[in-house]
């Protein structure tokens, strides 16, 4: 039997989490001499001190709780001892104190990226068909599978052909407060780095979120290559458009033959690209975490947030998300915050979260998962503390309302729910080239957009999951690596996957999970 | 120029639409000496009588909204021209007051279907995958890919295999007022009759969406062969579950491995069913009208109105839908509603439908497209007249709240929003084993799961999409057909399809759309 392991994330914590796989029985003792009272599972918290009812239970240096009865030390501190605290009022927050010193400049990296005529640089070389509703869906799917069979061999510099399908654009109240979310997802994630500014519109023609309101004109930036004298037409032929109920459509297969030509038009220009070198300041990284458990917060979130400091350094856009998963720590959120203004915007954007699940009768506790619970996670503020973590020690640059499309460099605070989907989908939109992706209990999470590297919180799941974890961050726990090891890995690995040079797990696999629209206003 | 072909809906309306393709243009002469002020386009309306500001627009025998300025006859009546009248309310309606005569028995109408162990017939036979969790997609596809490629043509007598992946299962709020919609939506798609009563399911294991909370113990029921025995022990063999995150999983591909050889367990038992004779009484019809134009209500839903009673009078469960698309018929509903305590539950819906919509600060308004208008269309009270007239003259018998499944014969109102894809995969849930939508503008909508009979409202559109729509009922419109013709033509296509003698457009293309749930409950 291993010698038992515990891991306590701060000096004034008076609980640890259990690091030993299997978890530890009742009677083990610790290094320090304690001996546990009961049978501790893996990643559960075990008491340190004698804890009296209604004393806070401290982890990350903060209290996850109060004890809801004595708690010997040596107990298992599992969810139903603790008393959750409510959500801190978003009045009185301290904005902008923290003013570390700025992170010195992390120069000489790069990555192997195809530059847009926009200036961004994509990652992966794609062609995207955007949907305006989900009726053409069906006619979409028979379409892709043409131009994946006929022509994508013959267009070798371009990696795949993928469908923007997704269940809006009809049936919802277009016009409503909110609305406004999921159309500009959509419209952002046509615009993404890593479709080379091709974008092609597949439309049914009766359907609400007609192409114009969709990309209205403006919105597609007039490729450098063009000359001056295209201003004035550049909004008829920023995108091209296949609309299935043209009068001009005589039976089904006219439909797909419009759809592959006007496909091929783009894959002719896409196979034109090159990959070139560019500075590792192209990096448009969103971090997430999905099947969190109590080592997210200790492995590879702290790992993810030691490489969102490197990438920070280099000079890229890094952004976190997930509102509720960061809720509980908006103290230090808008004490990292670059300006008043950008801590005023992340304070707006809990606010409108708090009023829209208030309007749903819930609260950000409606986070956690039966699997965070089985993890040792107690309650949304232990996951809380644990997913923030990934934002590293950079100053907050700024603040992205759900959709839109990131403009600044730095760490941002992308605001998003913490659905995996949702996330990634509202990631994509603010223009993405690079996903990571942590994880505890294991998800077989993928795009089909950009690459997602995936990182494993325990070395039991990076063993099992051997072809669905990109790396291990178990290793932390189990003291083969440091954390700055492992941050330096992941970094290195970015560079490697952004240049093509690496497939993430999920690519090779061609794992990819539907595009999840967040919309909070009213179907029809 | 073929002769001028205006349509009036009852001798009481002001105003009639023009059939005639491309419209009529200013000038044109009508058969009843009235001559056209504008040129009017298809589908739109033109004034009979000259019409004083204030006066009511009445089509359908309704007011559809009062004329904004005076509005001379052979004029054009567009949606500017009319002040749409604020929604009834709904207090003070008549309960239940229609008393008619019951339809005559329609005997000896048969299809040939697949008798399920619960008594319910499938019109398919189709090995359905449930998922608990969008995170499975990816896992799920692939292994799909592998058993239709291996497995499904050693089993010639099952027509399909399909997953049922959807956003739902985590990062929502599971116990909020509205999540039980989703939750038995899942659920009793899973029943679908189509299914053969097979159920399998994929979970990733740390999701929210449990499989033993989707599928809890007694959902399905027992199999009529399967012993009395068996009952203490059913609840736990009555699904197959493959859950990734199981310690047993090393490596991707025996995930995979785990998904196929459950699927072919299932696709054994499929396989052995045949086909009988049932009655035409055991057809679960559910109703839809999409892209819909002025002709849908003159046209193809009145075909399908007189089709429903035909359904009723077989003893067939008939379903209509659209919430928003039936509100301002409220009157209508109740007052054909069989007992009062059908017509409160109608209330209810409604009520509820249009709380739900006021949250969102919309209302049923919100429902129109600009195909609609685009189509004849002026507001949500015209299409609605139009949309309700395909629930026939039968009683009605029952209402469904939004995932529940139908449990009785006859006409009922499933409550559901009007996006196609969500009332689709409502009425899924519901049992439905039938589906036929009914379309103006034209849509190329289907679903794996059951077959879709499409109707095109316009020779025209039946024309150009010739090999996307399976009936014509602009013949109607066009005076070489009636309504009772084309009625009769589609009762016996749905016979011939539900036997799968005849296979739908949709089905011959494989023309599928996602499943998309109604969710009124917010993500997290």
């Amino acid at each position: 039997m291993p010698a038992p392991l515990t891991i306590r994330m701060h000096e004034r914590d008076n609980v640890a989490i259990v690091a030993n796989d299997g978890g530890l029985p009742a009677g083990t003792v610790l290094p320090s001499g304690l001996v546990l009272v009961d049978k501790v599972p893996q990643g559960h918290k075990v008491a340190l001190v004698d804890l009296a009812a209604g004393d806070a239970v401290r982890r990350y240096d903060v209290s996850i709780g109060t004890a809801l009865r004595a708690i010997p030390a040596g107990s298992w501190v599992h969810e139903r001892l603790l008393q959750m605290p409510a959500a801190r009022g978003l009045d009185g927050l301290p904005i902008a104190t923290v003013k570390p010193a700025p992170l010195p400049p992390l120069e000489g990296y790069t990555f192997e990226g195809f530059r847009n005529a926009d200036g961004s640089v994509g990652t992966r070389n794609i062609l995207a068909i955007t949907t305006t509703v989900q009726c053409v869906a069906g006619v979409v799917d028979f379409a892709l599978q043409r131009i994946r069979r006929d022509l994508l061999p013959r267009y070798p510099n371009v990696d795949d052909v993928v469908a923007l399908e997704h269940g809006y654009g009809c049936g919802v109240a277009i016009d409503a407060p909110g609305a406004e979310i999921p159309i500009r997802t959509l419209r952002n994630i046509a615009l993404n780095p890593n479709f080379g500014g091709e974008v092609m519109v597949v439309s049914l023609g009766c359907e609400k979120l007609q192409p114009e309101r969709l990309l209205p004109a403006g919105t597609i930036p007039l490729g450098l290559e063009r000359s001056a004298a295209d201003v004035g037409t550049h909004a008829a032929q920023a995108f091209d458009l296949v609309c299935l109920q043209d009068d001009a459509h005589v039976g089904f297969m006219s439909m797909i033959d419009s759809i592959v030509a006007t496909a091929e038009k783009h894959l002719e220009r896409l196979n034109a690209r090159r990959r070139e070198t560019v500075p590792a300041s192209e990096l448009v990284v969103g971090l997430q975490c999905g099947g969190s458990d109590a080592f997210s917060g200790v492995t590879a979130n702290p790992a993810l947030g030691f490489c969102t400091d490197l990438l920070v350094r280099a000079g890229a856009t890094v952004m976190f998300s997930e509102t509720t998963e960061v809720r509980d720590g908006i103290a230090q959120l808008t004490a990292r915050a670059a300006t008043p203004e950008v801590a005023a915007a992340l304070i707006r954007e809990m606010a409108w979260t708090d009023a829209y699940l208030g309007r749903g009768e819930v609260d950000r506790s409606a986070n956690t998962t039966p699997g965070n619970k089985l993890g040792g996670l107690s309650n949304i503020v232990e996951k809380a503390m644990g997913s923030i973590v990934k934002s590293g020690t950079a100053t907050i640059a700024g603040v992205l309302p759900p959709g839109e499309k990131a403009r600044h460099k730095g760490l941002i605070y992308a605001a998003t729910p913490a659905s995996d989907f949702i996330c990634g989908t509202l990631q994509l939109a603010a223009g993405m080239n690079l996903h990571v992706f942590t994880t505890g209990r294991g998800t077989p999470y993928g795009l089909a957009q950009v690459p997602v590297i995936k990182v494993a919180t325990r070395t039991d799941l990076a063993r099992r999951w051997h072809d669905l974890m990109d790396l291990n961050a178990g290793r932390i726990a189990d003291g083969d690596a440091s954390i700055e090891d492992v941050g330096w890995e992941l970094f290195r690995l970015m560079l490697d996957v952004a240049s093509g040079r690496s497939k993430t797990c999920g690519e090779q696999l061609k794992l990819a999970n539907a595009l999840v629209l967040f919309n909070p206003a009213p179907v029809t």
